[in-house]
């Protein structure tokens, strides 16, 4: 590793600076950026990324789902390519560090490689894939899950966002859709860079954490019906108002997840009220819940308790709950090897480092299974993230990058 | 009165067809209606409104905010106007009847004068008046409030529904804002038919009701400000969930109501949060709530109680909780002569009539304070409104209308 070391590394300057501007596009007031998928400001992202990859000599492809891929050829154009990736677009508003440092770190990676004169034996790709947030168009991590087959493209064109506005139109609209066939080849292997979104980094006072394994998710829709009536006539003996209900069933949800911690977290975070006016009785709410954590036992016991939390307001109330849509995420295990290899380009750097599980998905997640996959974590500054106020510093991003290149230099010489 | 009754009073059939012919304009499955104020599905309501007009040969003319007067002529055109009113739109979606049946009821009144030959003293306008539901747009009962002044019309037309759609772009879409300049006249005497919306003249086997007065009523929203963070990394203990307040708060309204019954009734219908989705902790709730009732000073104790439940929930909770934009509506008092001449006419025709309050607010509490003003209330099916399953029986409808007549005729022709 000292060879590279001597070499400088990355340039933190630029890959701060190229964090900053690209935070621009889409800036928020409160210093966050709002760049949904697909919208104009996404647009706007993406022809960034397009220029400063073309300016560091890449190839640019776009497949139908509209990830992009910046190529920078091997000494061997054949063999399967070393992946860097992560996601340009953000939550509505987000910080400027979720997605794009991942990123704009291949770009450095590229850079620090073409500064050291070097050309790798596999081809290197930094992708930027679609919507991994999820946050307009769901479910997220769409652009990696539909390279990988594990979504299908129709399924992901036909997503519309609340206005009603679709994936496959507004690729159109905003002309980020290309005509590389998915699924994709599977990569030589597979590297991601993401700030960690939570306060453990930061509070151990490390620099880096190598992850090694994701979370057991189960997410799923409680709907809740009453019936319709005029709430200025109608007495309160004889509702039946879905409202109520689903704020019986918020509570609950939120005690069970209080109840669980530190094993997990539980959220019914999202709701939807019909007809949501002030002189009709609520008679459709419809909440959204998610159960992360670790042990998929406790997450099985917990979705018990969210059905018997259901049942118990339906006796309760007399109205019709009912929980649908589930959707179960199972953990992965991420490459023991390349864990191992990024603790000592850690330590070769001086860089303090550790071994951490991540509790949020990621587009690495959609590689664990099919070659080897690392993803790396770099503090966030008091576990904020998702949020305008979301900070990495310029220091720690680089020290991230730094073990970015470490580790795809040397996938990158490998057979 | 016994001269119109051999006059034979309403077509009972034409009436019937009527509502129906209307009922099927945005008509839904379930056999309500779907036409919210100054949407597609109103402009066709209008625009039959219109063509029975002009085929009784009334002159229609339209004001700025799209309130539609189809005038029968009196032989004093100087005299001062009796109208008959109500609102053709609905909720989103409603029934056939409120708002139709008092504006269709309107044109049957004009017929069975044309029917006996009167032409009386007085011009007579029927009115519909625009948004009377505030279901698109807010406040509801806009035409009429802007047509005596009480709201302001610029204020009027830059309302917006949902969609970011104003009230004015809105009429100059559908075509329905006419030149004719508001606040408009006094009129002579005002009256409106209109189911009851409450299930006491169906119970008590009654067909008329002369409402006495109106409720008084206090709204208001209450804002909720918590701290956003990631749903799958920010411990349980730690968050600072909006969502999860405005629930308690849901629960404690619904409990503050349930303690007043039978004097009056709370409702937090409504409920905004943002942002809403699965990853990102509800730091923004909104919920809006009204109280309704006869005794302002049960409605005053009634406000204190939610203020104390959102002292509580904000002190428990640790969250910011607002009580904003508080809107108080007084109670008023209908013309006691009207009543007892409605109530005599109904003696006359042997239909079984009552006096009777209402709880929700009508076109007719415009002009209270202004003239001599009557609500006619004839039964509603289960006491079901602002529901696809309201009804109302021809019998019922037609025995409103000959109420109507009756109490117009005599208004017409008098000083
Ligand atoms: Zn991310
Ligand atoms: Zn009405």
């Amino acid at each position: 590793m000292d060879g590279r070391t001597q070499l400088g590394g990355i340039d933190k300057e630029r890959l701060w600076a190229d964090l900053m501007t690209l935070g621009a596009i889409g800036g928020t007031a409160a210093g966050g950026s709002m760049r949904g998928a697909l919208s104009s400001a996404d647009r706007e992202g993406r022809a960034l990324f397009a220029h400063w990859a073309r300016e560091a000599g890449l190839a640019l492809r776009v497949d139908r789902i509209g990830n992009m891929f910046a190529r920078r050829e091997g000494r061997n154009p054949q063999a399967a390519p070393v992946v860097i990736g992560s996601h340009l677009d953000t939550q509505l508003p987000g910080g400027k560090f979720d997605g794009p440092l991942g990123v704009l770190a291949g770009l450095a990676v590229c850079r620090a490689l073409d500064a050291a004169g070097t050309v790798t034996a596999r081809p290197i790709e930094v992708v930027n894939w679609t919507n991994e947030e999820g946050a307009r168009f769901q479910p997220g991590v769409m652009g990696s899950a539909v390279y990988t087959g594990a979504l299908d493209l129709t399924q992901a064109l036909s997503r519309t966002d609340p206005t009603g506005a679709s994936v496959e139109g507004e690729l159109a609209r905003i002309g980020a859709a290309g005509t590389t066939p998915v699924p994709g080849a599977v990569p030589h292997s597979y590297f991601e860079l993401h700030i960690e979104q939570g306060p453990e980094l930061e509070e151990a006072g490390l620099d880096i954490a190598m992850v090694t394994r994701s979370s057991a998710m189960c997410s799923g829709y409680a709907t809740i019906r009453g019936e319709n009536g005029h709430t200025q006539t109608l007495a309160m003996s004889k509702r039946r108002n879905a409202l109520t209900a689903a704020a019986k069933l918020v509570l609950a949800i939120d005690a069970i997840g209080a109840s669980i911690e530190p094993h997990g977290m539980v959220s019914a975070s999202v709701i939807e009220n019909w007809p949501n006016n002030r002189v009709n009785i609520p008679h459709l709410s419809k909440l959204s819940w998610a159960i992360v954590g670790f042990d998929p036992a406790i997450r099985e016991a917990t979705v018990a308790r969210i059905e018997a939390a259901c049942a118990g307001i339906a006796t309760e109330t007399g109205l019709v709950i009912e929980l649908d849509h589930r959707h179960y995420r199972e953990p992965c295990l991420f490459d023991e090897a390349l864990i191992g290899k990024g603790l000592e380009a850690a330590a070769t750097r001086g860089y303090a480092a550790t071994r951490m599980p991540t509790l949020t998905a990621h587009d690495a997640l959609s590689f664990c299974a099919l070659c080897p996959t690392a993803l790396v974590f770099v503090p966030c500054e008091g576990g904020i993230s998702h949020s305008e106020a979301e900070w990495c510093s310029p220091d720690q991003a680089a020290k991230g990058a730094d073990i970015l290149l470490d580790l795809v230099q040397e996938a990158a010489e490998s057979e």
